[in-house]
């Protein structure tokens, strides 16, 4: 290995986090991180992943919040879902995440597991690109005052609560009377989450570079619904109508559930997450393996 | 009327421009402009409008290239088509357009004919909001030459010459390759147009602030194809193929036969379109109106 | 009224089924009443009706059961809920329904309250058209045993269970596999229903002579996945994959909820619901109202 | 080979098609040919694929009316378009098809080449199933004239004509009115179109055994228009309003150029199509494999 020591290099203290309760990355962990000290890295590993992996002995064991206050990089290995947790968790922070698959490329681990130490080594000497992300603010009102507050990476999913009826609701963008919509339910998409299940209900994707939001109706009982993208300064409030219940879904990692009356917010974080990639990363070619868009050869 | 004065106003001059080749719009012409004149304001009829209503006899009658040197201000009167046009042969001044429709409210034409008089005299009185679209820049370069050049506001739509078979073509953005897609053709559309021909193919509506160009496949071969948005500072270019010919059609008005090898490059261009719309004006208003999103009626 | 007895009319017995619990329809209910017997029909009143409306003094109150084994025709008077509520609950029978709306025109209840008494009298002298639509048979499977069956006229959707998180579940049409899915869930509909939920799900109109059985997935997470529509004689399974439990709903009536590892099975029943309509009904011409087809009028 | 002599089989006399002007079939049509002779069968070769291969001497030349006269079975050598184009040319014969596809497995032509051998010897000893699909005739009226008339196995595509502009017509079924449609175009697909080019304007796939015809409109101008699907003993009239001209499309392989005011009247033909496929066949593994739902794997 051509790179032995980080003794200039600008990430002289570097997170470790795991998959949520998966021991099977222990391994890949363990491995990251005794190629780590071995470069002179001064390694945390988040608590969660430290108890689940049993990676306690000799470690640095380190809370989010630790995390955000010390690490300089933030190496996430996990599936998609891994990394839009930490990111949120971080949110606060300023701390650059790169996202290493355990499985299958994700859209944001786009480090492949079997060349991560490579790929991991290359940006140690400031080898990546440097990609920001837009975070959502999303909280709940009642009665005027603020009953939940979370950041959401992808989305903020409104949609039919427990009783699995349509809802009814009032969209209001800064302020203003968009329109009121019977469906299943709203997407409120970032352009990271455009690729995730906004895609899936028919939205547009969104190039990572648009500053823009997407709302995405779920099965609209008006034929004439369509998705709009608007700009991510916007303020976006879905006011819930009686009589119906709904729930709120971010990153389809939390929930919360709502009642008629109560206001959802969505606005752009002042946060945001900043993604590292190392030398090689395309957009669109990721685009292209993850969606198959290489699946129609050229003819002839 | 309360407004008689135009010495101060900032539109000393005013050029009116009437739907192409329609006799029966002389009647709302000759009213503005006896109504403009009235108010000590210079008055020009662009010479095409002139000659197909017979309004010469006692009026400045001036080319678009004369409108866009001593105009303050163009107003339209047709329908939505008009004013593109209008717009696209302006583009290179910084004359702001409005736009009074003379049949069903447009997108673009969002004065009412009925009180054309009453809105254009608040215009005048300074009471208007000024809201700024991009253009889009088209070229057709064949053996690295340019073979033709316009602007668009609404869309430039790559698609079927005319044997009407399905064409293939490379898709590349800022030099990078994205896909090769067969398929009917491509919308390559900017917020302006993204309520226009690009939502009857399934594309998503952008906000005009949102700084973001659509590429809407139509009938694509590969199922998974799906529009996205581009930041509005990309190039994107469109290959075509061997052995497809295909024809690129601007805004709907006026169209280009491409050859196979053929490379149809859009950019965002330098200038850009200013509408001014009376007070009142609002874009999901106005979206509700035309798409028929009033149609669902709260229930209760 | 120039119809005056039902001496030789082929319905002597009419029942009569109001909205659930709907105190509202009782004026309309007891109109109708009177009206059939002043004609010498015989009156059953739902006895759901007749609580809810306190019409039981004077009226032969029944069961759905007594409905069925004593009515020559049933007449609703509702929403399309109610309409698809009473006939599946008459399925086993092979009584006839009219539907009458008490707010909005409806799909199936396609007589407007404004004008009922006039179209059922039309209806008495034998003055209608009779349509057969087809009703699914669904029931849930585990380790072999039946567990829940019902009957349905729009349509079977499988979708997310309490948890809201996507389903999987392998899909076998006649014994044979077609495809494991991903997905929020499974809309199962017949023609009747194509025009209810499946349709805000991108689901293709089916005719309701065709006899078909059209599938479509929900927010699938392939972008390949398409509705497909088979022959209204298959069997359709859905074949639930653990981990994840998912809950039936049927009609947007009733539902249940499974686990993983459970089939629901769908057949077409062997009953048929027989809709009696007044003359000058016309499918398309009801889609037309409905779907506000009219929407866009002949230019020029 | 186990399959030496063809005493009692009910193939006596097979007819071979080959891809319109491809020299490049001729070793495939001369290999089968030569297969099929040593099994004591009389061979037929059309007369184009004659002419464009080279395999005239020797072989018995036939039209396709005379092979449609003499042949038991006609088996198709080329990609779908082929065998679109051969079943047409026999609608009015009986003779059954096989397709073998000369490059990608085709939804038509699903005998793979390296296979052809034994798959056709598998249907001269009777081991096939045999598929029957619809066609569609198709003719175009002016002035209550027929001046058009042919067949289409997969689509008749009313679109726009040279210019490239939106049309507009009326549609009608079985005499009945049922919209005016703004638009790029309509597809009428059988069963079997439903999977070709109605599939990439978001129509429905159609199972071969639904009794149906797909109306797929393109780009349409009203947000609310939608695909639906008619029983296939319906009359459909496409009445084509002024000032628009508009071209149709028959398979894609042929076309004609209609004015303002000619309807498009399309019917289930008498004819149908029979297709024997060899054991193993199986419509929705052709699906599976062509349209990729086999890219969602499994989890966990």
């Amino acid at each position: 290995m051509w790179f032995n020591q980080c003794m200039t290099c600008e990430f002289k203290t570097i997170a470790l986090i795991g998959k949520y309760q998966s021991p099977e990355v222990a391994e890949a962990v363990l491995r990251l991180a005794n190629y780590l000290r071995g470069l002179g890295i001064a390694v945390l590993i988040e608590q969660g992943t430290a108890s689940s992996t049993g990676l306690t002995a000799g470690f640095t064991v380190a809370s989010y919040d630790e995390i955000g206050a010390r690490a300089d990089l933030a190496v996430v290995l996990g599936g998609d879902g891994t990394l839009l947790n930490s990111a949120c968790r971080l949110a606060a922070y300023n701390v650059p995440l790169a996202g290493v698959n355990q499985g299958r490329l994700g859209f944001l681990t786009d480090i492949s597991r079997e060349v991560a130490l490579d790929k991991i080594g290359e940006i140690l000497q400031g080898r990546y690109t440097e990609e920001s992300r837009i975070l959502l603010d999303a909280e709940v009102l009642r009665g005027g005052q603020r009953v939940f507050h979370t950041v959401a990476l992808n989305d903020v999913v409104v949609n039919k609560g427990e009783l699995g009826r349509m809802i009814e609701f009032d969209l209001r963008v800064d302020g203003e009377f968009v329109y009121t919509q019977r469906s299943d339910g709203m997407i409120v998409s970032t352009p990271t989450g455009s690729t995730a299940y906004a895609l899936s209900a028919n939205g547009p994707i969104l190039h990572p570079s648009v500053e823009g939001i997407a709302l995405v109706p779920m099965c609209p009982h008006a034929l004439t619904a369509r998705p709009i993208t608007l700009p991510d300064h916007c303020c976006i409030e879905i006011v819930l109508l009686p009589p119906h219940d709904s729930r709120v879904h971010f990153d389809g990692q939390s929930r919360y559930d709502t009642r008629a009356g109560d206001t959802v917010r969505i606005t752009r974080s002042p946060h945001r997450v900043r993604l590292l990639h190392p030398p090689g990363y395309s957009y669109f070619a990721m685009l292209r393996e993850k969606l198959h868009w290489s699946s129609t050869p050229r003819h002839g």
